[in-house]
């Protein structure tokens, strides 16, 4: 169940309401929105009683869940999840906010240049992969601590945010001490132990779906975030794997709409990843912004056929200024900001 | 191997290299374009040798082949294939062409009431099925002949282009009577029959991608189709089967530029079919028109909560003018003109 | 609704009841098993009123249909469905029956020296291409009608029964004429035309499953041929499109026993075209055995490294008698009996 | 490279090879097998020359490796990895291994019950989750350490061995000190951290096939296994995603074969969570040691339907002894043994 405040609830109001979940024996789970108040309860096993709720001072409407997945719904904040990385919004409605950067960090030169260049350009999220799940143990498995160290400098000395993979629950603290946004990769996409773990996280959640994840998987991946206490979560559609091999995993832009009607959560396209060749990012970019995606990740480095990994999909800088080009008339016209 | 002419070539050499290509007991097959034109050879078994056609007169260049398909390769007509659908102009890169109408024929006026609402947007090629192919031999399986009927005297009167699918070898002289493109529905996109009967037509082909295909058996299923002599050939993805359950078919958008690339055919979009619900059309037709799709295949009707198929994924009337409405200017913007 | 009539119900009595369903206004479709007859209803659009029916002579009981689904269903037979082929039976649960033969026929010599070899195996269905659906149209597209001529004079010699492919409605009357059973292929399943026309002729169907074909879907299409008039369907697992790449498609075995739990229908297994490698097709065929399935049809050439298609995935004599001798004993310890 | 010894090499020869490999830069690892010890070499980043290692004592000859993964290789260990879990062998060809048991562990009680019920039957290896992978965060989480103590008093008790699935590199060293064989789960597959982490273990791995996992990403996780040193490593495959529906996932049995022919690890099945079914376990146990498999993994419990997880695929005690009845003369048919 979902209780839902009135607009001039007060803070107490609320807090009495948690109070009244708590003293059933559930967790109450207030997420302030724009306008109201909803708190989500979870702990219960059947449906919660909503009498004793509706009669509390602040409350205006009691709202059942039906679903499986609960603080991720729509309901709980109609107008959409939006906070700040680093001073840039995520989410809500407006903004289409590009993530982009190297496959892999590499060196702090190569990744000066990167910041650099994504600045200058007005990108100001940064990506780049300290610890690379890697198909093989024999391909190059990222440069781990030191890669972390060269994110947290670039990001102080460039004033640009950060995200990168996090693989394993004992890393959680220092990929959260180095970078702004903790990434779950798509083969982590159900990892529950890593899940619950950046649930309790102090940074915000990038959460790839997994290659065969099913909607309702993806919610309810999202869903352990949040229930972990971590409002801060970003899903991410990267392609799923099929039968069709004209591109590395067939990208399911049609996820995009349907999380917008489920979820409250943004959901971000990563082209390079579903498509697996540069010379089709720009299309499927364009096509994630025109049906609403919240934001993009996109592979770009300097010299992407010597990048130590993934360079058939990586942008360099001119096809990456380009795809930006492209897209900033577009999502003018379409009422979105590019930040 | 494509043999492509110079520029200034006369018919008289075309000829020429056509009749040494039979001398050697192959196919000619010209593809006559915007600049110059090509000939591929089909019935050879290996590769065909280039120095006796190297020089003729009027012969560029000869580019061997080693792709399975020849006549719909790209290289067969760089500018794209473009052709006129009772007047109005498919294909080649400028257009973005709709087609739109009821799934299933069911009565004149039903059909004039659409006809005319199209007409009025400026939409010129009228769909509706008269034979139906229904996973149950219990549904309705169109009103075939007399649907069929139907749909000459609204094209005729309204001076609609109309489409409608042939499901049978047997029926294709009929449909081409009644209609102006012949479409080969999704189980049929390998119905070999069917495509080298179609193959024979004097009516443009829309062939529609089957629910596992991959790229190259779509790309050689339209290969029968210009194989048989039939060169106004156009595609149309529309979801393929994979495990995710969030929508009817995913709509695999990454075809699109992938088409384009290998082939000179215009590739449509038809996301009534891929998702299943009318809510999530608009945004996957404007990501199919933002990914360079060459047109869209829309399932309008006045009353789909009364359609006898497909009513869930049909748009009402209001519904598709709202969605011709935010094509428009993202067309003009990406340069290219809804027709 | 399925009317079950008394184990001692006259023919009288089973007319008695069609008449009433034909007042109706919907079609009988009497089906004699081993102990009772069951009549299946088509042609009603809600739920048929049991009423009318119970009160006649000879009814036992009258069970409502929720499945789309009628006439295959496991209820109107529930012995399951049994036939012969010239001489062989097929179906009913102890039967194992082979079918064995190339991927196409390719000359009179070849397919003597196969239906010697199988006749002497104690194979008795033979099955060979005349019409081959082949995804390019510069592949080898079989004899056709040569290939039907040497078909019909083998089986005459040789008192083999034979096995091939119709691709069109047109075709189907000459097919019938040549061969023992009406092959329709993966790429056909809903091919409905032809669905229809078979459920028309008098040869037993083998029908098999599309590539992405659902459990529904299958016996939806097995429908639309009982439907037509025609009780004698085979159906045939040959593997599903899926991502998985290590072998040229998925086996599907767990469709075996889902087949006979819901429907009468023998339901084969060809490991051949599911796997695409000669040396996993004994481990297949084994398994094929052991879950259950009524039969298996197998790719049995004397030189398949000269085969003019799939010679990859086909046994030499060798081979195949190693598979013979190895399914024997197993169909023995299970209680069933190869023929 | 591997490095194949002579029959006849001894320590000392073989300590000498090892040397040299390291000498080089690279790592090696010597893998005894029956008759032989071949020597796997990682590290390197090209080609090894084989030439320095050709000539020293002891060594037969030098195996070029062109796949990814080299210990997994059926070339390391022709003749098939084999060991013994509390004194029960798995793997070789001979042995059929069954794992059995509840999906989690509830109780002792029920540990108690199942258990003696296994042994009676001459079941060996006990199954019983104590970390669950829900879908759901308000699912059934598993009893955690408490279902770890339980194991450990019924393995100890009863001296039967314990197999249980391990979710996070933290837990590895209890879940070790509990259970006789640590468990991977299909969601965990890529989960690279846990893969090195329990490659480091002293228990045997049980690695099952993920979700979407081809042939080559399931070898190379493996792969990742016996590179951190621990080479005993059992594959199960558990069912994988696709369209169908009919059941929970899609049996993929013949990776079996393809299995065997690339890889000396021994490769189990679950037809308990690839079916989904309780009806379809048997006939799909059939299948899985007729095709050859080296083991099963099945669930059962006292009382199914009261189960806190996945009681629709658990057999009670009645359908288990039908099982294992139905597979005994199957078994010594194939010259397998049930252990």
């Amino acid at each position: 169940m979902l209780i839902v405040l009135k607009p001039d609830a007060t803070p107490a109001q609320a807090e009495r309401v948690c109070e009244e979940i708590r003293r059933l024996g559930f967790q109450p789970h207030p997420m302030p929105g724009a306008g109201r108040t909803a708190i989500g309860i979870t702990g219960n096993k059947g449906p919660v009683n909503a009498l004793p709720f509706e009669s509390l001072a602040g409350v205006d409407q009691c709202i059942p869940v039906t679903k499986g997945y609960k603080l991720v719904l729509r309901e709980m904040k109609p107008e959409g999840t939006r906070f700040k990385i680093k001073g840039t919004e995520v989410g809500g409605g407006k903004n289409f906010t590009i993530i982009a950067g190297p496959c892999s960090v590499e060196s702090t030169k190569q990744m000066e240049t990167v910041a650099k260049f994504l600045k200058d350009l007005g990108v100001n999220i940064l990506r780049g992969g300290a610890f690379k799940p890697r198909t093989s143990p024999y391909s190059f498995q990222g440069l781990e601590s030191e890669g972390l160290a060269i994110l947290k400098d670039i990001g102080d000395r460039f004033k640009i945010a950060t995200i990168t993979e996090v693989m394993d629950t004992g890393a959680v603290e220092d990929v959260s001490a180095a970078a702004d946004v903790l990434q779950i990769g798509a083969r982590n996409m159900q990892n529950f132990s890593l899940l619950k773990r950046v649930g309790k996280a102090k940074k915000p959640v990038f959460l790839k779906r997994g290659m065969s994840a099913t909607l309702e998987e993806f919610l309810l991946a999202a869903e352990y975030v949040l229930h972990g206490g971590n409002n801060h979560a970003i899903l991410c559609e990267r392609g799923v794997r099929t039968f069709a091999d004209h591109a590395r995993n067939t990208l399911d832009l049609s996820i995009v709409p349907s999380v917008q009607k489920l979820s409250h959560l943004p959901i971000f396209v990563d082209p390079s990843h579903a498509i697996g060749k540069r010379e089709y990012i720009e299309p499927m970019a364009k096509a994630a912004l025109a049906c609403g995606a919240d934001g993009l990740m996109v592979e770009v480095t300097p010299d992407p056929d010597h990048a130590l990994s993934d360079g058939a999909q990586t942008l360099n800088f001119k096809g990456f200024e380009k795809l930006i080009q492209a897209l900033k008339p577009m999502a003018e016209l379409l009422g979105r900001k590019i930040n």
